[in-house]
């Protein structure tokens, strides 16, 4: 099997203008980095607005193994398969991170014969999105530090500035630190520290915002720190959010490349899926719906995390209404969940993974919650018995619903052409009522107790007094609208990774809130979060390196 | 009269590929950046080898003052006014760094008619190579750390890692930190601080480098630290420099834009000129010579700094022979160095000035010793009076050169002709006979030694034991063949810049040494340098914001 780098390498990849040719964008519109990667432009973006919608499905997964159950290239394979079918369909994902391109999981360009291309330029810098938005986060860090150097009216407390900075890179290193030491000149000595720049709630804001004028009013409700009277302090006040909105302008337009059969793939922002949503941009969801009879997205981890935020954040707040579903399963992860250890995961174990199935199972009841029809994806694997398989098919059926096998990993979009079928029916047949699960005006608290017991199957929500009056606080200071953002582990529908399967007899504790008063919603976090990475032992970066051709050798 | 923001954005700019066809380089070989904004493709620019070199025109200038004496605006004037007598010239500018346009100085594209275009996207994020080159810093620094986090094997010693992080902005408060706070899950507690990204050796590795080969190789030679037992440990040995280099490539290719008049700017890499050697890519610079018959280049601030690190490191290492050289002096300087205060220099004043020309008369004997024709351009400000131009063409004439009258600010090429027609029959005259001002087989002491009493008009060179020790040091780690670059006040010949005019009866203290392995040269620091700027009271950033047309506001 040759690597994804050497298929990517292989592609024949058309000039992009013709990818937007054909979605009816005149070259005028396109703005070219390079031959194979554009930018839409936003003035032609907005212009679209009184178009009709295409048809919007998500793409989502049980509760993943960590190496993930493969949304992303599901999600190409489907959009691929559609085209096959004669469907004008686009793709739209998550731009990767620098991180787990030098870490451990590698690039996010799909895989296989399912990938976006050109795979370096996406994984690497691409339209250099992800350092515009890096940039814009610690430009505003620099000017907090420096409005406290020089004069600090308005009274910081430097115990309680929020804002930390960001870097596009796995980086434990910076995530606890001390600034601003060595004297007068240096600023004051505080305690900060790193995350990487897709935790940035930059990048939740860059994902959410409607518009440019959008952009800059989120970026401006920034909370960044309070007072010594504990009054909120926001980047507007510190005269910051216009010049990260300059920072930010171009990146807003949407990135248009192609998949492996030369179709359309949106990929634009990328927010982490923990304390923020986990899903591309609005923006250009939006665009790709104008432009297009099909739209394939996904949402990250697992649908208890990143299918709810879909729904209840980038959903409720962008008016975008999805038509249908697909759950991603594999044998693998249904066989976890049902109590094999990682290392046994290639053999057969039906037991193992009918007792697993309860995890699908949860996640199929979770998402019927929302009103759309639902389809189930088969991610093959070479290990796959068809024993696996079929147990999988009769359980579906049992619930009601259709699994498809999906060869899309090796066969390209023919490997989708069942799921994509009935995709396209589910999404044809208007059955869709879609609903979000709680409305704007139930309480912080009561928002963050029905996605933990709606979703998480948890008997209820705990928290210490001090968290409850933080909650508090947030409904009296004005946030009470705003959605929840649950951050909480993807392996387990529970606070614990270790409860696999669909665990009940569970409880979900808050242990603290973090207010993303541009990005409009309030993070609720359960658990260990994670916002800056770290490198392995042995990361793929020491095996990464330019050959004598000029090519990148060892990105995957 | 308009802004600078306000005379670009009126500019009628021609597609970039158009640019590039003018100077022969077919469509297939431009890397698109938008419509205005290209790359070269690198594997074309490696093919141009064999061809003849245009004629290389250095622009230097005057010690200067804060504001600088504008050898960019003369830079990009002088080209376009080759350009209006029929000679096929470019400029090769440095890029921009985002920390001036938000801090005190503004945007480094030129100003007035003499501009390079666009503006906006030359100051902000241009091609990515910024961010690019920050990448590839941090993720050294990254992997270093994540190295002793994990095992440590070579006994890198936690105090003696010399390899610091960069930030594209000014942040004081990142000077100096301390990372890995927090737990052994977060590494180990270190010191550490920030660097602007212009001041890091990747950046001027990146300027130095003749092919992406080379910038492996210089990339792998970065001496990152040191052992307990004091020997030096490289970023190869760390398996960094090839994921380094994965995120360099790209960016290596030079980049094409154009002048207000349409005539095509390189403005390619962007290193300090203080512990870095100020000039553009020598890629940029030999691919400019090989499609143009005049290339005008500049480097950073006056010819003690800028052109001496021209001549003795950028030539010297590349290869590159300069034709000819351009002096901007000042009316508002050559008073400032008569001994004015800085808020009394829009008045006549004609003994200072004339006090002031033993500045630019050190300048011109200094640039005399290596060998090419010189003259002198007056870069005219409003407040100039005729009596003070007339002093200034007396003083050069007795030195044997010229010196014109210069208002291209005003005026774009126009304002530049006699200068224009000076420097192309100098360039042409065949008088250049260029020569470095030491040899490679000096000793490193030997070699600042030189260059403190040759250009700056020392007495001598002087140092602690300890640094005399340090030079001893490196000859003896096989570096002795290096040159030096030295980092020292731009205000003054002297290490003191309140000593303004030509200072005697100085002498010049080193007093620490830095080794930039990969750069290859050694950084002699004599004064204070500053590697982190601060933003201002009132930064250029809180009054920049995007208004209802799109448009940026507020950079200048």
């Amino acid at each position: 099997m040759k690597s994804d780098i050497e298929i990517a390498r292989e592609a024949t990849m058309r000039p992009v203008i013709d990818i937007a040719s054909d979605l009816g964008v005149d070259r005028a519109q396109v703005i070219p980095y390079g031959h194979y990667k554009a930018k839409i432009e936003l003035d032609y973006v907005n212009s679209l607005q009184d178009r009709p919608n295409g048809k919007l499905v998500l793409v989502t997964a049980m509760s993943p193994t960590p190496a993930g159950e493969g949304k992303t290239t599901v999600a190409i394979g489907l959009a691929d398969a559609m085209n096959q079918l004669g469907k004008k369909a686009s793709v739209c994902l998550r731009e990767p991170s620098l991180g787990p391109c030098f870490g451990l999981k590698g690039g996010a360009a799909g895989g296989g014969m399912s990938q976006v291309v050109p795979m370096e330029d996406i994984n690497l810098h691409f339209t250099g999105d992800m350092h515009a938005i890096g940039a814009a986060h610690n430009l505003l860090a620099a000017m907090i530090d420096n409005y406290i150097h020089w004069s600090n009216e308005l009274r910081l407390d430097l115990r309680r500035v929020t804002w930390r900075r960001v870097v596009d890179i796995n980086d434990r290193q910076l995530r606890q630190i001390v600034t601003g030491i060595g004297g007068p000149g240096n600023g004051f000595p505080m305690e900060g520290g790193y995350d990487i720049t897709v935790a940035s709630e930059v990048m939740a804001i860059f994902c959410l915002a409607q518009n440019i004028e959008d952009l800059q009013r989120r970026l401006g409700s920034i909370v960044i720190g309070y007072t010594r009277d504990r009054e909120p302090v926001t980047a507007a006040q510190l005269q910051a959010s216009g010049a990260m909105t300059a920072l930010l302008r171009d990146a807003l337009a949407p990135n248009l490349v192609q998949t492996l059969e030369n179709n359309p793939a949106f990929i634009h922002g990328g927010p982490f899926a923990n304390i923020a949503h986990g899903c591309n941009s609005v923006i250009a969801t939006q665009t790709a719906l104008k432009l297009s009879d099909y739209v394939v997205t996904e949402a990250g981890f697992g649908a208890d995390l990143g299918a709810e935020k879909f729904f209840n954040i980038k959903c409720r707040k962008s008016g975008l209404t999805p038509d249908a579903a697909v759950i991603v399963v594999t044998v693998r992860a249904l066989k976890m969940h049902g109590g094999v250890a990682r290392d046994a995961l290639t053999e057969e174990n039906l037991p193992a993974l009918e007792a697993g199935l309860e995890n699908l199972g949860r996640h199929i009841r979770n998402c019927g919650q929302y009103g759309i029809p639902l389809t189930v994806a088969i991610n093959h694997f070479a290990d796959d018995t068809e024993a696996e398989i079929a147990a999988i098919k009769t359980y579906t059926q049992s619930r009601g619903l259709e699994a498809h096998l999906c060869t899309h990993h090796r066969d390209g979009g023919e490997g989708a052409i069942d799921l994509a079928t009935q995709v396209a029916d589910l999404a044809d047949s208007s059955q869709a009522q879609f609903r979000t699960l709680y409305d704007d005006h139930l309480s912080l608290w009561e928002k963050a107790r029905t996605v933990a017991r709606n979703v998480y199957g948890a008997d209820d929500l705990d928290a210490d007094q001090k968290v409850r009056e933080q909650f508090d606080q947030f409904e009296a200071e004005g946030y009470g609208h705003f959605p929840v953002c649950m951050a909480k582990t993807q392996y387990s529908f529970s606070t614990d990774p270790r409860l696999v399967g669909a665990p009940g007899n569970h409880r979900v504790k808050v242990r603290e809130l973090a207010l993303a008063a541009g990005a409009e919603f309030l993070v609720v976090v359960c658990g260990d979060i994670m916002r800056m990475p770290g490198l392995p032992r042995s990361p793929a970066a020491n095996n990464i390196y330019v050959n004598a051709q000029g090519q990148i050798e060892g990105l995957f």
